[in-house]
């Protein structure tokens, strides 16, 4: 592979950018503020970063047009530079060339339709009714059971499990691991044991959202586990039976969100938040790291709850405390009370 | 696949109701009393959905004897609705056949022994002195090392790993993911390194368990990890080695049990519960999600942990008094002390 | 398989003990303390089970100096008993042999270079410019992708899978279903959409480490994700993009690490903690089971967060105080000022 070679000039032209310095800077990698070389683009976008700057090596950076002056180096002036760093980066994110055809290891069900353009990787089994689409990247040991389809241009990278009633729309990236459509998690007592509730619904993914690796996301009991368009998982996330989530929002790694759930759109959940079934949360709110949502939130913004860490010596004062608050408090107001 | 039909007659005299209004409606199909059409059958279990009945086109409505005058259609009257409704459901529940017999392409020890009656899917392998028994269904890309037995009826999905000396009862049911027989996290410090504690103990599960996707149960040190009869383990569980849950009790998601903890019959645990390890819960007992079990538990009942939900504001100024709490709460004794 | 015997005279020679009674008394096996018979050895560490040791049946007992005169059976005296103990039962660890050789069903680049001692099991896919050192172990299903290293005697259990630029030390053990060189979680807004932040990073395990079963460390965006050596990580672990983890640091299970959070040395996380990106923790930092951590630590000690479990109806009422605690403490402190 030969690494392309990019000016300040081509960039500028290319993204939309004002050049400060050099237009014939060359670059051919990106890198971080602290380790870039002369031949290297990167990038200030955080501003405590900011005293990196004038120790930066790099050829290129990408800076707002505050931070211009500052710059040790040519410079280009974006709005937003870290949104422009994410397109310039893609032009060195060279993936590997997935040539189209099916692997002869693969197990395809006659009944299944594969494009043309797509290819299927070693030891992958594609079961009846199932379309694979143009472009499509099936990648080595991944399984798609029945009744699944995959819109164009999407990507398994390896070992990724759709197992049935799982529909799937254009460009969506799931990585390893990952498994779509299982059985939610559908239990009735009945004469001191249980008996399982069949999942008789699907999974519908929609374009461009992004599956981390060994997420899982289970098909609905009656109706579909929803995920709407640019919908961004992180890895070992789980996404109960019957949820819905709105387009743009974004879950980070080990949140668990429960049955019936409802998130609205351009929502981001921090790591390892949990999320109670048969509750709504609306547009736009963000959910700090380890909390827990119990009720429905009907406002935009930011939520948390948990405590601070502390020493455990402290904590175990504090948190024993912790167990007689309602008492305190009674004996806090009743004090304050006879106070005035 | 034709599509089965039934009138209410016939589900009255399948499950012992009582029909209520026109015995010969018939239904093709279940749904949620929000979507039900005509030729559909839905229930109403949780009274704040009763709310929807009147408005339901269902065909059939499965609901308590009081709620029957209500109806708009045709009633089936049940004592718990719920689990009427899971086992009408499961008569539209039809999986798809997987034939007796192994794909030429799965890898089989000689010492293995697989009956004739079960299905080895594509990409198998099995070791040595391993059982897999009658119907059992052994999914794609699955992998049973050495020395585990499958009594009969089970079924690994798809991409299941069960790694060595795990025994399984009958009627399992094992989701993609799901590892069990892994080495338990055993570490021991010798000369400021690590060296691994060897996990000779093996994994038995009992008859009629559910594992959900990428859920792990690690086999034990010395003994075995046990799950008794009828546990269910929702996804992305991890059971740690030594570990003893007993009949009934049932597992939702992100949980995580540690090592030699020992949990009763008929115990719910909510999602993302945390059980410390070496310590009794006794038999049902309830645990509400995102919360951590530190001590053992010796009576029945529910039990929580964990502070709510607010907007991030109010949050930190309530996180940083927690810090203070026990200095708080002794001031809080001294003053109401003085005023006695 | 013959299962080996050995004599407290053999075991005290080859692990430098000091024998207490009958220097004869062999065994073929070990055994927890309660449960081992007189051909058996077991071992006392936990003051907590010393009760237990005068009812043992076991042939040898490993234990403190203290204790020896207590025991009731040879005993074996050592400093640190588990310790010991972990070295003995390796004696009967016996793996199954996996010969060196490629299965004839794995798929290898022409690119890869594997090593003629290495062994490659069925179902197997090994990339471009990959390499696979000597005694190395890559068993059925496993995925190895394009410029992985891996160097000697490290073993990938089973259906492992290396996305790409991922590179192993010596003596690396894999469980089943980890995740390492997946794309980290990075996202830029563009417009209302997502798009994705190029992950041109790769991931770096030193020797010696363990990284457990469904586990994910995912690549890191521009520069590596970095475990040092002896690093040991449990189950359902995440380690998010550029995270670094000092030497003979341990993770328990469900816990998650994100992005470009630094770990130091020897530091212990219990289960389900949670780190916060971008902060620093020093070495020999314990977290306790479940804590989060949201700032950096710069001091060696025990740290925890989080409140106590109690019957649900006792936790509603405190929880509920807890979103006043603010109110709640301003009103205490200008009580007890008043008192002044």
């Amino acid at each position: 592979m030969n690494t392309p070679t990019y000016t300040a000039q081509q960039l500028a032209e290319q993204f939309g950018l004002q050049v400060h310095g050099d237009g014939s800077t060359a670059i051919r990698g990106v890198a971080t503020l602290a380790h870039a070389g002369p031949g290297q683009l990167t990038f200030l976008a955080n501003p405590r970063y900011r005293t990196q700057l004038a120790d930066s090596q790099a050829g290129i950076v990408v800076l707002r047009a505050d931070d211009a002056e500052a710059a040790p180096a040519t410079a280009l002036i974006a709005k937003d530079p870290y949104t422009t760093f994410a397109k310039i980066a893609a032009l060195f994110d060279i993936a590997p060339t997935r040539p189209p055809g099916i692997h002869p290891s693969a197990v395809i069900d006659p009944d299944a339709r594969i494009a043309a353009s797509a290819h299927i990787g070693p030891f992958v089994t594609i079961g009846a009714r199932s379309v694979v689409g143009e472009n499509c990247i099936i990648g080595p040991g991944s399984i798609i059971g029945e009744d699944c389809t995959l819109d164009t241009g999407c990507e398994l990278i390896a070992r990724v499990t759709l197992v049935t009633r799982v529909r799937i729309g254009k460009r969506v990236r799931i990585h390893p691991g990952a498994v779509l459509g299982a059985d939610g998690f559908g239990l009735a007592m009945d004469a001191g044991s249980w008996i399982k509730v069949p999942q008789l619904g699907g999974v519908r993914i929609g374009d461009d959202c992004e599956i981390g690796a060994n997420t899982c996301v289970d098909r609905g009991a009656l109706e579909d586990t929803v995920l709407d368009n640019d919908v961004r998982l992180d890895n070992l996330v789980q996404i109960a039976h019957n949820v819905q989530i709105g387009a743009h929002s974004a879950i980070a790694g080990c949140t668990g969100i429960a049955g019936s759930a409802k998130i609205g759109r351009y929502c981001l959940l921090g790591g390892a938040v949990g999320v109670v079934g048969h509750l709504e949360i609306c547009d736009k709110v963000v959910i700090t790291g380890k909390s827990v949502v119990r009720n429905s939130i009907t406002e935009p913004g930011e939520y948390s709850s948990g405590t601070p860490l502390t020493d455990n010596r402290t904590w175990r004062k504090n948190a024993a405390r912790f167990k007689q608050l309602d008492a305190l408090a009674r004996r806090i107001l009743s004090v304050s009370k006879e106070k005035e």
